[in-house]
């Protein structure tokens, strides 16, 4: 099932994505929270505009180097242990949002990963329970300001700047995505190209290390690495980053003002 | 004018601190959000648990190495720009809280330091317009394993443990800390001393600096370093951070469970 979050005649709401009618069917409240109680109400697509489909009340945390080929592009190589980072919940913007380039970077690249969305309270969750804990997949970029992470070496302000989260464009509670393919391009040119199935560290061990060190509540967000072929991105881009049966997370690309 | 956030008979309140009676006047509600009208209802402080004065919404920003002297202790010296960390809201603990020690480190740390707490939406702050964004002041422990801390390089396992950012205990929206002094003590034995006037880059600037990056929420909380003789805690300890005007933050230390 896919859920978005989307705004429409002014209000926010939740709906479940009816692929076939092309329509939203309206939810009461958030799923997550609420279960899936319909209003009876239906909105085009079309006509809706999507939002970040969460927007964590605590952390989204991600890991980095988790495709081998990546960490070599990177100089290295991937870590035993998942490595861990936080970007701030300040940082999430929606599909079609723009990803604002900051004044104090000469270099923005793109990332395109998978996302987890957690539905339960985790806390020293086994690997093997992890799937109980999550509620859905969505889209991420984990935006990242290259020439500020290198300079800084501690890697929040790089990947921590407004609008450096993209998310979107919808959640899907049962994607079966390690048999798909995760592919970022820029203007319609392919970039990143990677199969889920090559992540270092799965999902479930990355939801069973990451709880292990914090708790996951409801809504947090958990990226799982990006592949190989990071690239910049300058202002006029669009980015769109694909991964099977989750559709297509597209953002334009803008200079502050 | 000091704030205290609190439980009582079953409810979390808001409340001003009389300290002449030694009492709470308890407020309708978050006087962050909703202002200073009172209920009519007092509470004897000693009858009050005092909780963590705020839970960010969004983020614990921390700077690293903002004393000479701790970062010399540290093996290098003051970085020329703030140099940003994040921590997670899961890992802030009110006064009396345990800091759980996690299986995971050998030797984690006390890092005593003043805690600034944001009132407004805070974006590209100017330096001089930074006191006008600023809520008030609270200490805070910005708990650490410093074996896991130098074995990832990045430092977000290493201080976003659940419990590895006391806060408390009470906001003082008014006190002069840059005349103040900083100490950390562990069992009655002083280990940290530092003057708030030694701040490498000043709370201003670090408002400023911090909000060039992300935009600061209301309740978002800013840690601005600790001072030299930071040292190991081990089970059973108690960790006492003090701050002129701001009293004293108190936390006992345990093994996980």
């Amino acid at each position: 099932m896919k859920i978005a979050r989307f705004s429409h005649d002014d209000t926010i709401a939740f709906g479940i994505v009816d692929e076939e009618e092309h329509e939203l069917v309206v939810l009461k409240a958030d799923p997550m929270f609420a279960g899936y109680e319909p209003t009876g109400e239906r909105v085009k697509l079309a006509e809706a505009k999507l939002l970040a489909p969460v927007i964590p009340r605590s952390k989204v945390v991600a890991v980095g180097k988790n495709y081998r080929e990546h960490a070599a592009e990177m100089g290295g190589e991937a870590p035993a242990e998942p490595l861990l980072f936080l970007k701030p919940n300040t940082s999430v913007v929606g599909p079609g949002d723009a990803i604002v380039l900051p004044r104090q970077s000469e270099r923005v690249v793109h990332e395109g990963e998978l996302a987890v969305i957690i539905g339960r309270i985790a806390k020293n969750v086994a690997e093997t329970d992890a799937a109980d804990y999550i509620f859905g997949y969505t889209i991420a970029n984990d935006v990242t300001a290259r020439d500020l992470q290198q300079r800084d070496g501690q890697w929040t302000r790089a990947k921590g700047f407004d609008s450096f989260c993209p998310l979107g464009p919808v959640i899907d509670t049962d994607v079966d995505f390690e048999a798909g393919t995760i592919e970022t391009s820029v203007n319609g040119e392919l970039r990143q190209q990677g199969s889920l199935a090559d992540l270092v560290h799965s999902v479930a061990a990355i939801v069973a290390y990451a709880s292990s060190v914090f708790t996951l509540l409801p809504g947090d967000v958990i990226l799982t690495g990006t592949p190989a072929g990071v690239g910049p991105i300058v202002d006029g881009d669009t980015v769109e980053v694909s991964v099977t049966g989750l559709g297509t997370l597209s953002n334009p690309v803008r200079s502050a003002s």
